[in-house]
């Protein structure tokens, strides 16, 4: 292999496929990166077994061939230049990189171990704007599972009846569902992502470009103008979760998102010790918050909000209750309750955003 | 003990003696911080026996007393609050914290236990602008040692003989020395300071006040405004470190800083596994750094310089070089050598800047 790229451009692939590189794997070849030409351009790749990503680089390829390097010794190397060209050179397992004022050989691996990203073929499910994708990905991902006993909970629901497209995400202590308008849906979607998957896509997306979402039975590929994604499928069926949004309420609560945070986060560090616990008193268009520590002390503190129906209270932890807050995007929310023993419902005011939170109420 | 303190005033001084209240600590009231008034004012306290800091925050003193709060648990509340003012009432080793809007009941303890901070008492030996000592602390301070079997070099050494002051460290690997001018030097100093009160003096250090430095036979103590830091001296005798500071050369280099940084730094990631060993050829007007690794690969790279006296060669280990460039602060700089089994001096090009390393050089 012979090729000539420029640095910007390869550094840019790097930093989006070097993540998936971990040192902690125990196969080392997973621990680099394949450098391969391909229809007369350059493809960078990088696997776990679980999630793959290639990015393609164009480049200007002299002669064909492929090899495999430390993912974080080419990371390194690669980001501390800063000239504007670099050649590259794969000769019996080692790299030669040339730019006008360095040189550097790097020791590799054959290629032909490096485990194949397969290619998932299809129909495009849907085409959804990259920057609404990453959005909805901020709002629902803190709230999957990462308790391997259930597997399904380990990931990000993704559900269309061929409309709108859903993105769902519940440990079973809260749930948060987004509503992403605005997606060409050609298909019914109906599968579980895994949550690395996730976490490597809303990295990887910076732009509102277009992504593809195309599935098979066990895979999904996300397709970006210049890299694809390629994941494993959660195997199972995600739990029926509508059946536990309650759809009347006895009391709903109208508060300034960030003054309900504020108080929220102070009372969290007197409720530690004691599951994050925090009692929410509904009355006279007040909140009050209250935490008690029997090793730290106890902390009370007053918002006012606009309150319709009964007066009512009910108990949260604390870091679930801040997750919502935070992925939210609105400053005005809602908090809409049955009673202490029932889910609490907390959606942004006014206008559609989509998101919804439910948050299991804890026992005081 | 009763008081009302501005709220911002109150995080800065949190802020500022929280870092060495440490949750390590096996002593709990060392965990503590110590609030107390104090001729009509509120100071607070911490210590770890080492260094102590007392901030003095001014505030409304009510009734006179005394309290210990663990400092975690009143740093993560009171920099979570977001009023103007707050009210404190010890009472029973209970400390009541009332704002406009919220209150809280924080456990702590008796104040009896606390340690005391001693006050130095002598006449004050520097007075010293405090933007020039926190930069010469960041020049010299990378270089002391960790290792305890020599503590004399655990710490930075302060010297004068009565006109300029030196801060010297040295691992015996490499040392920095730094001559700070426009201080007013009252007496001869010459001791030693930990490395953790050189560390909080740097943190603490925020604007050009003058700093007074006093200090007594083990004691010194660095007085600011609002606040003094009272540390231990190390004793025993710093060694003669001048003596090991070349005279003469044969060869010299003048460099552009930034370029021999970036390509030392590409060539450090070759050298990782051979003791961080890189090597520089001087010749013809130009610099060849060099890495090799059997596991990695090897690098080479060249950058121009002005070269002076004999062509020459000389390895280095890459982080203590990447140090002494970091802590030079210009754009040009002096690399001055024997031969490859003699130190290097390096030093900024042009103007005297008063810093000057040496590094031992590595056999390679």
């Amino acid at each position: 292999m012979r090729i000539s790229i420029l640095l910007e451009k390869f550094k840019r692939g790097l930093n989006a496929v070097d993540r998936i590189v971990s040192s902690k794997n125990t196969l080392p070849i997973l621990n680099n990166i394949l450098i391969k030409t391909e229809d007369n351009q350059v493809v960078l790749s990088a696997t776990d077994l679980e999630v793959g990503v290639n990015y393609y680089l164009g480049g200007k390829v002299e002669s064909e061939g492929a090899i495999t390097i430390p993912g974080k010794v080419l990371s390194n190397f690669i980001n501390s230049l800063n000239e504007e060209k670099i050649n590259l050179l794969s000769n019996n397992g080692v790299l030669s990189a040339k730019t006008e004022k360095s040189e550097a050989s790097i020791n590799g691996m054959a290629p032909d171990d490096f485990p194949i990203i397969p290619k998932v073929e299809g129909k495009t499910l849907a085409e959804i704007d990259g920057m609404a994708l990453k959005q909805a990905i901020s709002q629902v991902a803190f709230s999957v599972s990462y308790d391997e006993s259930r597997p399904v909970l380990t990931g990000v629901y993704f559900k269309s009846d061929g409309k709108s497209l859903k993105l769902v995400a519940t440990d079973s202590y809260r749930l948060a569902e987004k509503e992403v308008v605005g997606v060409s849906v050609s298909e019914k979607i109906d599968f579980i992502v895994p949550i690395k998957t996730i976490n490597e896509l809303h990295r990887i997306i910076t732009s509102s470009e277009k992504i593809k979402i195309i599935a098979s039975e066990n895979q999904v590929m996300f397709l970006l103008s210049d890299m694809d994604i390629v994941s494993r499928i959660i195997e199972g069926e995600y739990p029926d979760y509508e059946q536990i949004i309650p759809k009347n309420f006895k009391t709903k609560a109208v508060i300034k998102t960030a003054e309900l945070a504020n108080i929220v986060k102070t009372a969290s560090f007197f409720a530690k010790e004691n599951a994050n616990n925090i009692k929410m008193n509904f009355a006279g268009n007040e909140i009050t918050v209250e935490a008690v520590s029997s090793q730290l002390g106890n902390f009370k503190s007053k918002i006012p909000c606009t309150l319709s129906g009964e007066d009512n209270e009910i108990s949260f932890n604390a870091k679930y209750l801040l997750d919502a807050l935070g992925g939210l995007n609105s400053n005005e929310m809602t908090l809409e309750m049955v009673g202490k023993l029932n889910p609490g419902v907390i959606k942004p005011s006014g206008g559609n955003l989509g998101i919804t939170y439910i948050i299991m109420p804890l026992r005081n």
